[in-house]
């Protein structure tokens, strides 16, 4: 029983049976194939206004050439000390962006809050070339924690920073499994509440490697084209990339994928709470479950095969905290999740 | 017809099939799955030494990572001026180099010459702080003009920078299709004619999406596993990459496919000369065809639907000049090129 | 009456000498003059080993070019949050890096505690490609709130992060001022107590314009000559630096000149806490006072045309919190400074 | 007898003596001085229009800087193969611009032609996102050579790259040299010829470490306080470079200076052409000789102790090259050089 990520499995089959049928005879090359560009269309409808989408095959990616995008190589990039672009991603958005200071903040469950964000904000000096300036905030939806942003909540975030014009960068690559607990529209989530740009993610959601950056402002996308080429994030055979992402947008598959994860997340999280024998570590609201487990539950769990991360448990609540032998454990739902595996997972924490 | 490049094509059938063959259960993420370590064993196998072998997405990301490993930021890489690195990635050895210095250097088709080497060290002064410092040498097999460099010629490039200790580096985007036509092993082509490391193309040669950078030196690829995931080249679903590669090993695909492309540029190639409609621009050795077109066959091309890339004549022998009206055209032949079409084509210019 | 900075100072007249002196002939350009050699000689006795010395223009060329030399790009520097290679350098070690992350740790007097360190080495990696790398500590002496680190404390700092073996920087933009308090040899405590290389600063001391970038393991200076080059950093006229440093180092003229500017802050400091008019926010260990002032000794100190810094109280122990309408002011004594002027300002605060 | 540079010299007495004028009392730092306020407001009026200045220690850091400033990190700068930028600065406009391209073309007397510019133009597809896009030509006056650029020739360069938008920078590390020689304004060979940013030496000119970053549009230094900041260029007792740099301006100064060097390396290239023992490489414009020199003459010049540069023959006319036994030498005059030497010199090359 493997739980360790969303990137375990494989491509969903009708990812796999698009990519098939896209196989046949020539296509443009480089992103100009008429996969992607319907796959720019369809952004475009799908957050009911006009976008700029580039594809590419990683998160890290997308993240680190939305960032650079946004800000200077002297800029600064708000984001939770224990987010993907601070803790996985082995320095990408400063590689991308030449330099850019990522300021990182504290926040239980993984999840910045405008208190964090104006504290922040109170040591960076608007204007002095003696420091880095302020430019963007990132947040992570779903985040690490598995824990999501109400729209509300985004926007307050993106009134701590709107006296001093910082970007909005949403790292989206669980964006479908927030999604579809929040049960709002894309663009409630994004635009409406004040992202400006969005790293797509269809990957873990059932992709074999692609991701979408979105700019809701198409100008802020001016000079993608060449960030994305010159990092070698330009695939040649771009329908790929396309067909991808098509299949996983058409007929709502993307969001039929992403709640299929979150149910079994949520299943084991109901059970894990009732039991006794582990506790939440933060709220399951997507595709990852955070328990809180003693030593006898990790011995079940070691003797029954099970696989997880242990996760670091700085984003814990203070009345939350680990006590002696106690670790987090994070489980991880994908598609492809069995739903027999994660009743034999219930089982044996329950012991 | 669609002549305009190899990567038009998708992905060879087996390609496919073992793509959907490696999509069953999880596996472990970011290159340490099954799939990938088999293909760095069977690497070593094929080049007769250890190699250290790394996975990418596309052409410009194994160059320009290939390139980061060998060179100081302060360091100049020998090349062809109209190599590919120099061409066409919108400045991406710059990028991941942090700032090397390409060094582009004139050779009719498309090809470096030990004598435009030498002299090219000649102007850069070793050991001194005042000027950027030769550490590598980067050749493309088969070349930009469809010409190939044999293991002499290869061999005559080392000994032109041997006594300054430059890495040599081969661009190998398309690598089977000059292997087949030199009929050499992999390792008389590489590391035994004095090749350090090279990028191992499987795109153009009938996968989606996937180049490998072998190091004939491992202790040169120390850094590659930070370098190539803080370029957002690591695959978290790496086995898609794995999968791809290990397809085009198996049984000599790879070399099958590429003999069928050579065949039909040589078809191509053969008839053009032989019917005074159009002549060669270079020699074609591998699966692209330079044809140098009057204005009439150029005119019958267009109409009869042809796409092609029209290419510059600057590698062009001064013996074989441009004449008036005169244009070069680039047929890319790829494993899915259809004989029926090549044999069209070549009715086509003969008018 | 101005105490903004003790750069706001011109050079010392020995300096000037020196400057004059030097002026006259013909002297080998980019640091191979005598001045140089004799100051790169005169550090090697000053620290009782061979060193490899640099002498750039600016303390932030220093802190950059050393943590450049030390660190991959994809590696992490642990310092204070509030150091200047954090606050005021404009992201100049992340520039000249290549985007290496400095990790931001708290502690109180803007001093560095092996504890803060140890739990900062918890979260980053060792070994995993998904992370930075920890490859260098940075501290400063004194510190950016006027306290100093004891040969001891820097032996503390050193053993936190010796088994990840990370280098050790010392900032020592007021290194001199750091020196006389201490009482030690400069051996001590630097190289003896476990720092690696560090910026040795003339510019504050009494210089116009010059920093020394000291390597103890001259291995890890092989790149400098390039590095320092390729910044803008390698003076043609290179006798304007070395006759500079040279001045200072003459007749212990450097150590001079820091003991009468720590006297000056001791003057004000002893005052400060005597008078109840203002009390300090930090002990006083260099040649900077830092002061909690209450509003009606503000007022004063406005109304005397009195020039300081107000500055952030992040680093204040928690007992010795803000009360309603306090600031911390900076007062930054200098060679130059007129202990008149001192006294005047002593006057002013005690009312 | 050293003709080796224009900066073995040290300062000109004037400057010293600013310096030292310059030395009294506390003065706002970080180029906010009175100094540097007067030299900006100078350079306005001696240019004939609102400029925006910058001043920076080397001419390396200046010219990285203007660059850096008006190119992408995926832009081309053409420049001639034989220019500073490219040969003497160690990539530090590749750093300073994280990758962008000097394209190196040549030309006789280290001057670029129209023809050469739009052959290169030719070759870098605008607005393709695989290529470097051409963002800008550098020309350095006087040039590397020793010649100079008439407004004519300026404004041709500028009109063979008008279509393109092409921001033209000026090398005048000998702005002074160039500007004595063609006696026009600094305006009519700046601005109103075509050049849009410029770095104005005045190391070379007779001052310890000072060079100016000129925009004649204001709007294309929007950036550049966190660049020079960032850089490690932005002096914290700034007034050094003001004084500087106000010496050199205040009563034509830098002009005097200039007239002095320039005669002297009249007086030589007049001798030598006379005296058939040596021949001019080109045309000695500025203050710079470049002699052809034969095995005899080499031999006097060494016996006498002469010290001078040999230099690459790569910018020589076709009608002009090297026979057997001879090279190119370059000698420098400079403020300093003695007018006794420059005859001793001529009668040494006499024989």
């Amino acid at each position: 029983m493997n739980f360790i990520s969303d990137n375990t499995a494989g491509a969903s089959p009708r990812v796999m049976a698009a990519l098939a049928a896209a196989n046949d005879g020539p296509a443009s090359g480089y992103g100009s194939d008429d996969w992607t560009k319907r796959v720019e269309e369809r952004l475009s409808a799908l957050f009911e206004r006009e976008v700029a989408a580039f594809l590419v095959t990683t998160g890290t990616a997308a993240n680190a050439l939305a960032l650079a995008s946004v800000v200077k190589p002297w800029g600064a990039v708000l984001t939770h000390e224990e987010s993907h672009i601070v803790e996985d991603e082995c320095g990408a958005p400063e590689f991308f962006s030449n330099g850019a200071k990522l300021v990182d903040l504290p926040g239980t469950g993984g999840k910045l809050t405008p208190e964090a964000v104006a504290r922040a904000l109170g040591y960076l000096n608007e204007g002095s070339f003696h420091n880095v300036q302020a430019q963007a905030l990132s947040l992570t939806q779903a985040t690490e924690c598995g824990t999501i942003y109400t729209p509300e909540e985004v926007r307050a975030l993106k009134q701590a920073v709107a006296a001093r014009r910082l970007t909005v960068h949403m790292d989206g690559s669980r964006f479908a499994n927030a999604l579809v607990t929040l049960g709002c529209t894309p663009a409630e989530i994004t635009w409406k509440a004040g992202v400006d740009v969005l790293s797509f993610g269809g990957t873990k959601n059932g992709a074999w490697a692609v991701e979408a950056v979105v700019f809701f402002d198409p100008a802020q996308a001016d000079e993608m084209k060449w960030r994305r080429k010159r990092a070698g994030q330009t695939l040649s055979k771009g329908r790929f990339l396309g067909a991808q992402f098509e299949a996983l947008l058409a007929e709502d598959h993307w969001l039929d994928l992403a709640r299929h994860a979150n149910a079994q997340a949520k299943r084991l999280a109901d059970a894990a709470v009732d039991g006794g024998q582990a506790r939440l570590a933060w709220p399951s609201q997507a595709n990852e479950v955070f328990l809180i487990l003693p030593a006898a539950t990790q011995a079940r769990l070691e003797a029954a095969g099970v696989r997880y991360h242990s996760w670091p448990g700085r984003s814990l609540a203070p009345d939350n905290a680990l006590r002696e032998g106690e670790i987090v454990g994070r489980f991880v739902m994908s598609f492809a999740t069995e739903p027999a595996d994660v009743g034999r997972l219930i089982a044996t924490i329950a012991g």
